[in-house]
């Protein structure tokens, strides 16, 4: 497999083609991004962390049933994917309230969610990310009735598996955003889950785990992505 | 039956208590009200208009079967309804696009939503009435699956109905919001329709003929309301 051309910088990771036109290369960059890009930092480490949280987790998910788009670690920073036609639209889970959904419901954070809450928002910086739902999604064409039904029920059932993942590991998974595209005529979880798109607090202190440490300046970020990957048991070197 | 001592005096309409505990006078005033209660004026005859168009419209509503609240007019500005145990949320169904859909989303106003569009909104001036959807109404108990899908098939059968009647007057129903409550066991139509809280369009010649004339400041709002209301049959003295 040769790795190609750059197709896609995004804020955190790069996409290139490959011989293979099914198949791209996902770079993991150390770029660190919060509000819409406003704030932003090169993280020492981060894209080796995150790609190898990543590929630890997809496996886990892959074992578990959900179909995902990885394929296997190139390098440190790299991991070869399968190729999806991206479906603009972020999956949110939330087992316990955080961040904008205690903003915007005037809700403590902290508080357990029972159901665990699922939300869409439509992917659009410039947007700031507006949230949407299944039937604005069908109107504009994001994506069908079918497939939101699909990413709906992949979602809750990636939920099943992590927050086990985490709690074994003395921590809680307090929400987190998927991506999903399609494979043919099959829906399959891209992207990549690592601290930088979940929450995850420490069970017995409630100690931040995740970006929240690099948007709230808490400090320690990468060591701490790295403490939850050694948790799961997950080697960085 | 003896109107006893207001209840509640919202924005725009006052509950009063009856004789008869199953049962609430709404009196519509002439206060009228946009951007969560920023911009505020008295519009004369404003309460009587939408208190005949609303009469006129529930019972177009409940002629098709859709359960409402309303019992009949007790005067000008007076109607008697079914006490209902409200539910908190909004549902918001467009036809076409306009107002905060196309802030939101970077849409233009006036494209054909289809299938119309369906969104919820949490009723809470303080948070701005901030959208929701059914996952986070069941987990923090607003409404129950089971209520949220009434109320959506209910809001879809007004729309039916609806369209229709506006389209027959040479009107398009852009969009509107719907509130519903618990009377037993069953999901009842409640709150009001009117031009306050819909959009209603001329079909030749796209002129607003709803709130939007008060909040963009286009003058002639209640004379407007009225030619509404005379299209679609209503009188008004
Ligand atoms: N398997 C895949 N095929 C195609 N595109 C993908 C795949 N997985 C992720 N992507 C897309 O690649 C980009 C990853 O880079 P990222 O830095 O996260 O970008 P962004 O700033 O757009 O979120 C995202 O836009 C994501 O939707
Ligand atoms: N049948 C009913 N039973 C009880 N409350 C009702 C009924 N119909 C409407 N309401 C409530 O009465 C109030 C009507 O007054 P309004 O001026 O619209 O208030 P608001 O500013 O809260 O929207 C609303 O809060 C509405 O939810
Ligand atoms: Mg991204
Ligand atoms: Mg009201």
């Amino acid at each position: 497999m040769e790795k190609r051309e750059e197709l896609y910088a995004g804020k955190a990771k790069s996409v290139y083609r490959t011989d293979d036109p099914e198949r791209f290369v996902l770079v993991f960059r150390d770029d660190t991004s919060a509000f819409d890009g406003e704030k932003k930092e090169q993280l020492n480490r981060k894209g080796m962390v995150n790609n190898k949280f990543n590929a630890f987790i997809m496996e886990k998910l892959e074992a578990a049933g959900v179909p995902t788009h990885f394929e296997g670690l190139l390098s440190d920073t790299e991991s070869l994917v399968k190729k999806l036609d991206m479906i603009p639209v972020e999956c949110v889970v939330r087992n316990i309230s955080a961040g904008s959904l205690c903003r915007r419901l005037g809700v403590e954070e902290g508080q357990e969610l029972n159901p665990p809450t699922y939300e869409l928002f439509l992917k659009n910086d410039a947007l700031h990310d507006p949230m949407v739902n299944e039937s604005l999604a069908e109107s504009f064409g994001w994506a069908t009735t079918e497939e939101l039904a699909r990413m709906k029920a992949l979602t809750y059932q990636v939920n099943g598996v992590l927050k086990q993942l985490f709690d074994d590991a003395g921590m809680l998974l307090v929400d987190y955003k998927l991506e999903f595209g399609r494979n043919g005529a099959d829906i399959v979880l891209g992207d990549e889950f690592s601290p930088d798109g979940c929450r995850i607090w420490d069970k017995a202190t409630r100690k931040k785990m995740d970006k929240d440490r690099f948007r709230q300046g808490l400090g320690d970020v990468i060591e701490t992505y790295e403490e939850v990957g050694r948790r799961l048991g997950i080697s960085f070197d």
